[in-house]
């Protein structure tokens, strides 16, 4: 990309260094919830239009837009910049829970969406997240596993495969 | 595949040859589950270490092996040998549901697994696969869908996102 800009498009390579610089000095992490903001608190927090009783927890800011994309979630965000990771110094401390345990505690908030990723350390971070919050009496859930939209039996891996028979989910 | 064997090896072309010829005479389908048997019922049936009351439904005997290379189904199998496709002339009979009822009502079967596609047939069979079971009293189940075994969900497309937000589950 840079050598067809530096070759074709001066102008272009031009706008989008100074887009950069702006986003640089101008985005910052929204305070309630971590994610990308140009204000302090950014609006999927200050929406009047969501549901407060209901927050998502992702790994990244990155998520959270591809949660919204989908248009099925209205309610909060909790951004922990990061998942568990003991061999990287990473601890419970470094992703903010201590915040995302007071905030669910508030007594507005109901259910927690724990929507870390299915990898390895999105699981335990999962799993540690929901020790702290099921004792203090909200609902917590997360994301089904399965095939995935317009999947066939015969294409799909088997550890997919051998979850959605486990979780196999009754017809009414 | 054929431009290389009659190059390379012409022995392995006769091989497969006479192999294709002894499938073609023996291989049949079960009288019971109407997978692929060399006897007149398949060993899946006959085998006296599987689950009578539970019977998973797929669409193609390919399904069956991928199902069983999961190891975590130990009930019997009905293969479909296709799915509803009214544009193509195959209705319920062509795809032997009035077996597949018969079977599902015999006092022994307590619940049924519609493992069809998640395509638009599959989904439309195991609809109509249901309206007919659930009325008879019987466990109706459907594999989860959602997120796919190590997903993270950047990755993971629209469609089955909204999936697995709507299909949340309970952690406990």
């Amino acid at each position: 990309m840079a050598f067809y800009l530096m070759q074709h498009d001066k102008t272009a390579a031009q706008d989008i260094a100074e887009a950069l610089i702006t986003a640089l000095r101008r985005v910052r992490h929204c305070e309630r919830c971590n994610n990308f903001s140009e204000q302090p608190v950014c609006e999927l927090c200050l929406s009047a239009n969501r549901n407060d009783t209901v927050v998502c927890v992702v790994e990244m800011p990155s998520d959270v837009q591809s949660i919204e994309q989908t248009q099925s979630f209205k309610g909060r965000y909790f951004v922990l910049l990061g998942r568990l990771s003991p061999l990287d110094g990473v601890g419970p401390k470094e992703i903010g829970l201590d915040r995302l345990i007071a905030r669910a505690s508030d007594g507005i908030v109901k259910e927690v969406i724990v929507a870390t990723n299915f990898t390895n350390e999105g699981e335990a971070t999962a799993h540690y997240i929901g020790e702290k919050l099921v004792p203090l009496g909200l609902k917590v859930t997360r994301l089904s596993r399965g095939v995935p939209a317009g999947g066939e039996i015969e294409y799909v891996d088997i550890g997919t495969l051998a979850q959605s028979i486990i979780e196999r989910k009754t017809v009414d």
